[in-house]
């Protein structure tokens, strides 16, 4: 299986918090950061989640956010500090790729964006990922 | 035709920036704030969307996330300014409604962000919502 | 209304799974597939879904992921296996036409994405989506 999604990073869940339809799965990267993964409770079941189980986390490019600055008082969980070590440039958008402890995202963003944060070579940023967009593979 | 999609706000297109897959729309809603929308050129080739055009910006509530504070050097281009008026907490997720000008937002995010931010009824936040992930109608 | 969003494709309502937020809707296609979409809990009674009620899909490009190869052990519930019709690549994006049972996809992954893969007419994939990611719309 090869995945169109760039951003697969390895990962142990740490906790399971079970709705009625939805879960939160907490994980904690190889690379030391936790992050929460928004699924829907029959995935949980599917892939026997539990506290414990090797996952990988998946991310779309597209879903992955950039800040530059600190982050404060944000609905979005999941905030992976990292540094800019590439970017490439179309005519509307534009992909970052950013090293973070443990491996390397890719960011798909507006060409605006990259250009209103200044990103570059070296940029330190936060990546930030919304809970619902993060996917889990097992492992 | 219904659709579940909850976040339906009009708008005029401002200007579109084409790339050769994708192009960014800016949009300027009838409450006053600019938004961007990344879509595939395609769509705006179909649509015929040109400074002018009168739209419907969609976003489903699952792509809205929330601060409290104010936000800064993040390459989410989409951040709009509202009050909440109602939170409702499942086990896993929470449906957030925030009244902004010229409408209603609402944003499904964690229990454990509305727990973190402290959320309730006139707490005032900015909808964020990253430009990939809102569509367009032509009306 | 035209919808910018590219993926809209015809089913029937098979169950409703209903949280306190959010709930789970499971739609046949009429391609034979059977898809999940995670929605509000308010839309599903805003469109009054139940079994039997006629909708449409809609998916944004951006939220396609594509997978060559067998897919296993993944929380993402929809997968969609197709056959690339075109690949058309920009700076940063590529936009991949996929024909499916009973219609087409249009998937926008990164150009990255596409080399990896290596993507091309003829190239058989599954078409990943979250479900979080499905919108629906009565007919």
């Amino acid at each position: 299986m090869i995945l169109s999604i760039r951003n697969q990073i390895p990962g142990t869940v740490v906790s399971v918090t079970s709705g009625e339809v939805m879960a939160t799965v907490k994980v904690r990267l190889d690379g030391g950061q936790e992050i929460t993964a928004a699924i829907t409770l029959e995935a949980v079941k599917e892939l026997g989640l539990a506290p414990g189980s090797s996952v990988r986390t998946l991310i779309k490019s597209t879903e992955v956010a950039l800040a530059t600055g600190a982050v404060q008082g944000l609905s979005i969980r999941n905030r992976i500090p990292g540094t800019v070590t590439e970017v490439t440039t179309g005519g509307a958008m534009a992909g970052v790729k950013v090293t973070v402890a443990g491996g390397e995202l890719t960011s798909a963003i507006t060409k605006e964006a990259v250009t209103d944060l200044g990103l570059a070579a070296g940029s330190s940023v936060v990546a930030l990922i919304k809970s619902t967009e993060i996917a889990l593979a097992s492992v």
